[in-house]
Parts: C-alpha cells; structure tokens; sequence
C-alpha cells in the first residue's frame, strides 16, 4: 500500500490532550491536538485538523491521552490459592511450620504443574482484567513455577494464549532459574544444567520467550549458576533480566550489565558501582513496590544514584501469589511516590518509556511519536499526576491496542 | 401483613456459603445453606430447603456471602483536586510553599464551598463507584470542608443526597469541627461558638447528621473545644465520634469515651489508659491505615492492648483527598493485614459487624442473622481471606441492599 499524502489515515483522534513522555529524561510533553493512525501507527501528530481524510473519527472530547501502561514484571500465570498462607502468617504461625505444611513458593509450583495449559490461562485472565482496567496494553509474564521443561514451556504457552482471549500484547519470560525444585534440592547444579542444556534451547528454537530471567539471591541462585544462564541465553540470541539485589548485594546486577541485560529488577541493595554498570550498559532498573510494601522491607532501592546516574527507572507491579498478589498498575505507582518517594513523572515513565526499554522495544512502544505504535490509554482525568495520586476510581475511558480501540 | 408460615418468603437465595460474622469474639463462621429474605431482612436462616414458597430465588450457587462492607469513616464529599499538592510535595517543594500558595485543607474547603450541592453530589459518584465496587453497602459521610452553617449543610444533604443515585446506605457525620476556617484563624473560640449555638442546633433539628464529629489534635481544636462540641451534641441528641491521637496523645478518646462515642478514630498514639476508656465505654477503636500509609507515619496504633481489652476494631478508608485518596475498602483491608498486623478475619469484621458499631447500627447491620438487615456482598472466591489478600481483581458478583438485588 503506497502511503502519499491522499491515502487516507484509519483513525482520527479529534480533540485530544496527549502525554507524549517523548522527553527522554524528564517532563510529560503535553500537547493539545489530533492524533492520526494507520496502520496501528502513529501517522501523524497535529495542533490543528489536518485535511486528509480519515475512515474513522473519535473525538475524545479533550480527555487525556498517555501511552498505553506496560506492566514489564509480572507473574501472572499459576495456579494455586495462597490466601491461607497470608492467613495462617497473620495469625502468627512460623514460617517453618508454612514451609512444612507444603506452603511457600513450593506449593505455587505443585498446582501449577497440576494444572493444564488450559487452565492456567482461564485462571490468569481475572488478574489480567485487573491490569487492564488500570490502563495496561502491554504485560510481561514470566514461567517460573513449572520448573521442568514440559511445565515451563506450558507456562510460556499459557500466558502467550492471554493475547487470544484479551486485547493485550504479551510478552514471555523464561524464570526457570527462579526456585530449585525439590527433585534437584541435593543437586542445584544439575538443575542449572538442565536449564542450559534442554530449556533455553528448546525455548529459543521454539521461539517462546522473548527473554531470560534469573533470581540471582542467596536463597536461590547463586551469581556463577546466574553467569551460566545468562551466558547460555545470549549465545542462543536471547535477551537477559535479572531479580536481582532483592535481599542482599550478590552483584547480580552488574552481572545483568555484563550480559548487556534489558533489565535488573528489585534492586533495594543495589550499591554504587551496581549504579555506575547499569547505567554503562543501558540496563533498566525496575522498581517492584508492591513486594517491598508486601513483604513490610525497609531498604530502599538506591533512588538517589539511579537519577544521578541517570539509570532509566521502570515500574512493575511483580503481580504474583506469594509476595506481591496486586493487579492494579495505578496502585503500584502510588506505592512508587509514597513508599519510594518518586514522583509522579517518574511513575508515569516507569510503566510507559522506560518499561518499554525493559522489554526491549523502547523504540516502538511507551511514548506518543510518530512511527511508534498507537498503544494509549484514554482517561477521564485532567492531569496525569491523578494517576499516581487518587486510587479505586475508575479513570479509564478506552484503550487503544495498534489503533484498535477497546472499552473497558 | 401477618407473617404465618404460609406468607411466601421475598427472596430465597439458594445453595450459598455465608460468612456471618456473629460471634461477637472471633471466628468468621461460615455456613452452608439457604437464606430466606423478607421485607428487607433476614427472615430464616436453614441448612436445608424450607417448604415455605418464595416469590424469587437466586442460586448462588457455592458463592460466598458476606455482610455488605461498611465504611464507617469517610470525607467522601468534597471539590477540588489535589493531585496538584501531591505532584509538588514529591517534587521537593516545602510544606510551607504549598500552604503559601493556597494548597492543604484550606483548599479543599476553598473549592467545596465555590461548589453547588449538585456539584458536589456529581462529584462524589466516581469515587463512591470505587467503594460499591469493593463490596461496600454503607458509608459514612463527615461534612467538614464547609466550616460555614450553609456550606456544612450544603455537604450533608450532597452526601444524603448520593442515596437517589445509586443504591447505598449513607450515614451522616457534622464535622465542622474538622478545621478552624482562615476568617476564624484569630479567634478559634468564637469558631466553636458558631458550631455550638447554630450548627449542631440547626443540623438537629433538621435531622441533617447521625453524628457529631470532632478533630482533637495540636493542629486543630484542643480537648476543651472538643468537649464543648461533644456536650452540645449530646444535648441535642446526636451521638458522637472522635478523629484523636493521631499525631499526639491529647486524652481526646477518653473524652470520647466519656461522651458515649460511637468510636474513636485514628488513635495511632492511643495509650493503655485511652484504651480502656474504649473498653469501658464500650466505643469502638477505628483505624486508618489508608492515611498511616499515605503520610508514612511510623507510630503503629496499639492493637496488642485492644485486643487484650476486647476493644471493638472497625477499619475505614478515611477517604479524602488531602491524606487517603483511596476508593477501596478491601485495599484498606490489605494495608490493615500487611501494615497493622490485623488477622484477616480480624478486618473483615472491621469492616462489618464492627463498623456497624461505629455507625450506631450494630443491632441491625453487619452480621448475618436473623432479623438483621439483609445487606450482603456476594463474592466469587472461596474463601473470605481473599478479600484482604489478592487487590485489583474484580470479584464481587452483586450487592443486597435490604433485600435488594444490585449487580455491578
Ligand atoms: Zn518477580
Ligand atoms: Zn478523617
């Protein structure tokens, strides 16, 4: 299709305020004007009417305009009910005693193995509805609770089938380095070996993860386990992330850098130098207050270096049943300015620009440019702060998926 | 009309799980069964099928019921938008600057007054919407950002008024007493005259308010002022209710106390002593962890000594838009676990049985019971642990007011 200046656009939207976050290192951009789609592009940006004509007209009556919210760590898909865990810890049972009734992370893993593909999906799709109420077009969803082959790549299937039944767009993780499962509990190596030798590769020449993950902690994996996985992910062309410097300073995330890593996620103890090799790398820092507000932590993630160091900030909401069971993205950024004292901007960045950056398709998705796509989110607010600010209000007008509006 | 075995019951909810919340101690109590409904209440609770003919029934098929939620502390009624403030306390401007610029309280009451009752009503409903749909059957309401005999008035009736727009129980509350208004800032005392010799009266007379309300802090009116508010409500017969020990120990729950409140609220600072005025006065103990959060206080409310002295505990959204602006009752129920270390079950019954206390409505609200009004919230989840659990999802299948079916 040839795209001269009389080829019409496919979607007009009249009499829009829009937050452009083109800026890349502070200020909304807000503009008044027309939006012009084609494609599921942004064709053109205008103060004023333009004269070619469009198929479709929607006049949003000056409501504002962000780009479509990007939940960039979630895990979103398992199985499994840990509202008694929750109970049984507020009602003062040990954590041991948890553990050994079968609780924990331990007991996310038995359901979901138990569970279909299938399932799974269906019992994904009332948290993803929570996400897209809060204005979210783009979620994460990392395995990570199947950890065997079989049930990881049904995870990675299960959370890439959400884009069937929901107007979402999905992107998969492979976390099989996130728990030792207890069949390798005498043999961490042997696992680490299997996620080398049969997982990545079978993921990448299936092509069902967009990236690799790895917990990078005392209790989990320790940082050469960490090096073998994120070396074996690049050499299969895969991206790398990391949960990283979560509960103590391993130096998980400078070894994300190293791998040239999309992201380095939790970071409450990240040090200087983690600071300096994020910022050398181009690695976003992802913030996840829900688990700290969850887990009641008290160390704060090193806000001050990242600006300093001008460390690009992305926000998440690490949506999962044991340490963060929150499917609200606007809740996670009132947490980001209360709990961790950014401000609203920053929030605002870090679930649009920057969490676009931590899935690798910064240049596409997360700003108003012409030539990204038209993912955006429509609010009946008056300024984008009120995102961060009032919660449990429903602000959302439409969203809009590569120019496809849906209503909520 | 006499009931006789024979008059058809109005409604029959078959096959539900309830949670009743009856046991005055502890213990959800969850039955298995049907509930027969007739002029607004409850009429039979059975285990099995009754022989008695229902004009309608609806099977709920295994969902769980439980009292209809009840936020029995809110500033829900208010103009203005103080995303602004929020913006700019986060950017690093002093407290001082924003209150230099008109921002704080004062603001908020500069814009509620400029507003119509209409307005305010109008105002009010989206974030009325976000308690309904967090299962919320009735609201209590303070005026307070008048502070003006007409502006006091023109609050309560909006607040009245939210019962022609949507199906809610709305409790009144005058809190004129809430802040000293600028034309007073020289003479405080002649503030409280105003409220003593034309408010209350006039709000009596023309049954305008279940309550009196006052703010007891260095920041507001002292345990003098207060007491003169308590003793002239209760002279005109309306009962009262405390904002105390907050951010010091003033004494102003005991004095609470000593006026029969309904409750005392806030009470982060609350002693061994003001606790068992609570107990003695048999006035319930409110807490806020909506604003403990949103202000990053560090004093937590005494919940050791309340439970030792069997102090009632109600839990609120203290919904404003200057130190809680959360629509959600169950996200308060989650910051009443994760924050105050509240069982689940412990906010569950803060938000029924122990908030319809707070209301002065414990006799008929909050419990599921026999003669008690059928005011229920029915909930797709297994378990009502979830609701303090897992935010964001949407599970609430429909609300009962007095026997009233109404779907979200
Ligand atoms: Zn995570
Ligand atoms: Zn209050």
């Amino acid at each position: 299709m040839s795209t001269c200046m009389t080829t019409p656009f496919d979607l007009h939207i009249a009499n829009a305020r829009f937050v452009t976050m083109s800026h890349n290192a502070s200020g909304y951009q807000i503009l008044s004007g027309h939006l012009y789609l084609r494609d599921g592009k942004v064709a053109a940006i205008s103060p004023n009417r333009l004269e070619t004509p469009s198929n479709n007209v929607l006049d949003v009556n000056n409501k504002l305009i962000t780009p479509g919210l990007i939940d960039c760590h979630t895990h979103l898909i398992y199985a499994g009910n840990r509202a008694n865990e929750f109970e049984m810890r507020l009602n003062g049972v040990p954590y041991q005693t948890i553990a050994k009734q079968g609780g924990g992370i331990l007991s996310t893993v038995r359901a979901t193995r138990e569970a279909s593909q299938q399932q799974l999906t269906e019992l994904a799709l009332p948290r993803l509805d929570g996400l897209l109420a809060s204005g979210v077009t783009s979620v994460e969803i990392k395995s990570g609770y199947g950890l065997t082959l079989k049930d990881e790549v049904k995870m990675l299937r299960a959370a890439k089938a959400l884009e069937s039944y929901r107007n979402v767009r999905i992107s998969t993780t492979l976390l099989a380095a996130h728990a030792v499962p207890p069949e390798f509990s005498h043999c961490p190596e042997h696992y680490v070996d299997l996620i080398c030798n049969e997982m990545i590769p079978y993921v990448a020449e299936h092509r069902l993860a967009d990236s690799v993950d790895a917990f990078c902690e005392s209790i989990a994996f320790n940082l050469e386990q960490t090096e073998r996985v994120f070396h074996t992910a690049r050499q299969y062309g895969l991206a790398v992330k990391g949960h990283t410097e979560q509960l103590s300073n391993l130096g998980g995330s400078a070894l994300t850098a190293k791998y040239q890593g999309l992201s380095a996620d939790h970071i409450e103890f990240l040090d200087l130098a983690g600071v300096k090799a994020l910022a050398d790398a181009g690695t976003v820092a992802t913030l996840l207050p829900g688990a700290y507000y969850f887990l009641r932590e008290t160390q704060l993630p090193p806000i001050e270096l990242l600006r300093e160091h001008q460390v690009p900030i992305a926000l998440a909401s690490d949506l999962n049943p044991g340490t963060s069971p929150f499917a609200d993205l606007t809740m996670m950024m009132n947490m980001g300015c209360t709990l961790f004292g950014l401000t609203p901007e920053e929030t605002l960045r870090g679930v649009t620009a920057n969490a676009a950056k931590a899935l690798g398709v910064g240049s596409s998705r997360g700003k108003i440019e012409v030539g990204f796509d038209a993912d955006f989110a429509i609010w009946d607010i008056d300024h984008p702060a009120e995102l961060s600010y009032l919660q449990g209000v429903q602000r959302l007008f439409a969203r809009l998926i590569q120019g496809e509006v849906c209503y909520v």
